[in-house]
């Protein structure tokens, strides 16, 4: 029998909470706007606790979570989220709130990484030792396995606060990150564009000079992290990427810019398997929660 | 008895070559300009199997190579030069000429990776999981260890070639990387420094402005590498920076530039153990050829 078990993807805006196995068998599933931290876990642990007793026992629950988090196992405040600056949830505890609650092994990474490793068990990082997993929307963050792990490294990535090159003569928009103005996240997240455009950013038609700008943003990015990352693929996902044809342009401009000096099959002559949309969709956080389970387990 | 180890550095303007167990205890060295790939490989084979005559046996031999390299143990081509412009040398094999010569395991790894692991094992990176280590110098590069571990993804990391911000008000040089102009390697290696002021860098006075533009260039990579690596320390070499005030210059530009994003008392309160010179100084590559024969004996 296939043991059962629960995924909190705690969100900046959403929370989305799973019991199952994988992306062909969630038995239940339930998603809430993100209030006050008290409320908001109770909620996720009030529901995985009902599930528990109707379907049996949880063998471990995972925590896909907004950050910065604290991810060193030896930490007094592992599993917390900790300097956000979103109201109230700083010094947050959510993976020892949930063990406690549960009593059941908790396993606890970004929401990023999570996604990433649900990307690698299910989805489009399948088979791959190395990938990045990038989300473009209200922020733009990155996870991913490198050499067949999951990395944290000090802290963990911040993969959207890296400064791109930025021509004020053909953008003037100054940027909208509150630490670094023009930083990637800056410039090219979901808000970044609403702000540049003055209107929603997928209200902008495909012809509108927002996306050839955004296309060479996100492919200098990209640059960025194969040179390092040195990725087999990367994947991209979120709000932003909803539009198809953003995908060859961030392609052909990736390939310029690195400008045949990353000699690899993988990239010269197969990018369009190289940069890919997520095969889970908007669902890789919380199944990377399920993911994450099943390795505590 | 502790075991005996060769290492060869293979350099794009030298070689050297060494027979010992670490770096207080070197039983011959020696260095020689690197010529055709033939002439080359036979004087630090010649070497390593007189040395093996005269001293005993070498458990393994290790390689710290120059790249692109062919770093994936199940590739036909594993242990080669790959795709370098300095002629002769594309699809050179070196661990294999090196095994078959002197019929012992063969380590190999780029110079960069090996230079962080002889640091990890010796040096300034002792008791750390991961880090990065970089030389500036004829180029930039850039290796290290993520979770304990040398990592290598795809191909291996080019992390002198990724693009930063570049105001030409400020500094109208193009740079000189051949593929991509005004990359960091092209604006801030020691052959950029000098095409930019028209005279080596080395000769540059202390008051220089070259000197305040070249920390912030440096600056702006850490930047880049703390957000995509999250590193526990940056070891920053090369020529370039043999220069001691560089380091507090870097310190303070890179502080400025995470403007208290990531937020651990390891960037925020000990920047100074956080930018940190080698401990093994020019000898950290060759030195990482006997911890990487260490590794594979």
């Amino acid at each position: 029998m296939t043991e059962l078990y629960g995924a909190i993807e705690a969100g900046g805006t959403k929370f989305v909470c799973m019991v199952g196995t994988g992306p062909d068998d969630i038995r239940a599933e339930t998603r809430f706007a993100t209030t006050s931290p008290e409320r908001t876990l109770q909620q996720a642990l009030n529901f995985l606790s009902a599930e528990q007793d109707r379907q049996g026992p949880l063998a471990a629950v995972g925590i896909a979570s907004f950050g910065p988090v604290d991810l060193r196992p030896d930490s007094p405040t592992y599993g917390y989220i900790t300097s956000t600056p979103k109201p109230g949830w700083s010094n947050v505890s959510i993976a020892g709130a949930t063990r406690a609650a549960l009593g059941v092994p908790v396993g606890f990474d970004t929401d990023v990484n999570a996604a990433a490793l649900a990307e690698q068990r299910w989805g489009a990082g399948r088979g791959l030792h190395s990938f990045i997993y990038l989300t473009i929307g209200t922020g733009i963050g990155g996870g991913g396995l490198l050499d067949g792990k999951l990395t944290h490294g000090l802290v963990h990535r911040e993969m959207g606060h890296i400064r791109v090159p930025h021509d004020l003569a053909a953008d003037p928009f100054a940027g909208i990150c509150p630490f670094h103005g023009d930083c990637l996240e800056g410039l090219a997240s979901g808000p970044a564009m609403n702000a540049r455009w003055r209107q929603p950013a997928e209200e902008l038609p495909d012809d509108h000079p927002a996306w050839a700008l955004e296309a060479r943003y996100l492919a200098l990015a990209l640059a960025t992290f194969v040179c390092t990352l040195s990725p087999q693929r990367i994947i991209m996902g979120g709000g932003v990427m909803s539009k198809p044809f953003l995908f060859p342009l961030i392609r052909r401009n990736l390939l310029e810019l690195l400008n045949n000096y990353v000699r690899t099959p993988e990239i010269l002559d197969h990018v369009e398997s190289f940069v890919v949309p997520p095969a889970l969709g908007t669902r890789a956080g919380a199944l990377g929660g399920l993911a994450l389970a099943a390795d505590v387990a």
